[in-house]
């Protein structure tokens, strides 16, 4: 297993201007994982409870997604109910269940130990830590996090922020993290705490990837209706990192480029539908096509 | 005359989280001849009071802009006040005053009826087009305006747009005008009456450029610290229709992107300082280098 990504599974409610759907499918390892097994074979860590649909694990199976890191409990799977408005960037947590997650303390398979890229999608920090400590020798880490644990476990999470090589987040938790408005000088503070590259989603402003000598913006695809926001930071992460996974390149900026984009055109397919639907019908084809039309976007 | 340039020549007290500046010289057709001029020999149409500074009409004049439009009125210049928070998108009017501009009806010179490029910027719309039904013949008419005569002005406003080519507005403008969310939407009804471009300008979120066929994409110069934002979207309209008139391609899309670009390397330029003083030491230099790093910000 040369990329693993640990977060979550799980059951999302979801109301947006184009409607209302309860308990699908959503989870952040599980959007992660699926924009990645576009390019690689990434395995998930993760815990579902005993009313998890076997037919999402077929389809993760399908999509040659490894389930080794996946445990199923009794009980509940974690449960999000989140409202979207007219603004697709703003949402609105109504209720969290962690359930399962509550005390959720992974034993990572043999294999996993040994891989190259690790991915600790957004669950609780101690939790991320937890696992990074169990992969033996990563070359490159990745972290994504919400504003939830910024605010309730700072320290917990700047600990892990340390060990973490790429750090993914949107622009408000890096305005929160920093307490820095202007997004530069944000990214900036945080690749004096530790990772080489900061990479703020910017929802429909796009994406600024930041590194030591590197500065990066992607547009969003220009899009007319989202549908549901939900899943498209994850999705992007999935994209940028099952790409690098895939060319086994962590460091050609060129590449790095390649792959933020690569995450984008993820993050702007998983919009046009609710929950993880969009992924069921697409095709490498639809991606390539995609990473075209962005690169006409911006070429002058 | 080949373009010409519709706005207020004024008076501004502008307070930032950089400082405050009372009573500097701004105003619309200001910064968009200053910033034309860097590629091209503007005119420029406006009315200033006996109190405008001598030596700022000596520097448009220095700086190759034709003044034959310029009218000196007994009176005081149009004062405007504004301030700024820590979002450099957002500004609050303090106070305006159109002085002069109250009953502005300018005769314009006969060198400057025979322009191919009229630029209407920001002012009275019914005073825009009183303006431009004294242009004989012209191949490119452009315009912006602000939410005040969206507000005030709306059926005049319209009635403008439908002779109008290119239309720039920055992002709540375009939604005032459309009541419409979605930029890309809002843009296409826009397009529907009578322009075959809009320029959508979104301060540190780039601009979008919106024809029949044309979807195109710029990214702010990535900026730490925004001096002062006003003139930003006149200096990019100017930077924008100084290149065209330079080139004369008023209809190549690749013109057009280009065109975009030195836009916002214009616009990125003026905000780095207050008022007008950022052009007092622009070079063509400076600008093709910036021009380079836009290309570089994007690429991939």
């Amino acid at each position: 297993m040369s990329l693993i990504i640990v977060g979550s599974l799980a059951f999302d409610t979801i109301e947006t201007p184009f409607g209302r759907r309860e308990k699908i499918v959503g989870g952040s390892g599980t959007y992660c994982a699926l924009a990645a097994s576009f390019f690689t074979r990434p395995g998930i860590v993760g815990v579902v409870g005993e009313d998890f649909p076997e037919e999402t694990v077929e389809f993760l199976k399908r999509r040659k997604i490894d389930i080794q890191g996946l445990e199923v409990r009794p009980g509940k799977s974690f449960f999000w109910e989140g409202h979207y408005g007219e603004d697709p960037n703003l949402r609105t947590t109504i209720r969290t269940e962690p359930n399962v997650y509550e005390d959720f303390k992974p034993q990572l398979p043999p294999e996993y130990r040994k891989s190259e890229i690790v991915f600790l999608a957004n669950i609780d920090p101690d939790q991320q830590d937890e696992i990074l400590n169990q992969v033996e020798k990563p070359k490159l880490v990745a972290m994504d996090t919400i504003n939830l644990w910024i605010n309730q476990k700072r320290d917990s999470l700047l600990k892990v922020l340390e060990k973490v090589d790429f750090y993914f987040a949107n622009d408000e938790e890096v305005r929160l993290l920093t307490d820095e408005k202007n997004l530069i000088k944000a990214g900036k503070k945080i690749l004096e705490g530790g990772p080489s590259l900061v990479v703020i989603k910017k929802g429909e402003h796009g994406a600024l990837v930041l590194g030591k000598d590197l500065v990066f913006g992607i547009l969003a695809h220009p899009c007319e209706e989202v549908i549901d926001p939900t899943g498209a930071g994850d999705s992007f992460a999935g994209g940028f990192l099952g790409y690098l996974d895939k060319i086994k390149d962590f460091s050609d900026e060129k590449e790095i480029r390649r792959a933020a984009v690569f995450g984008s055109v993820l993050a702007s397919f998983v919009i046009e539908d609710f929950g993880i639907n969009r992924f069921k019908s697409l095709s490498l084809e639809e991606i390539e096509n995609r990473f075209a039309q962005f690169k006409k976007l911006v070429s002058f």
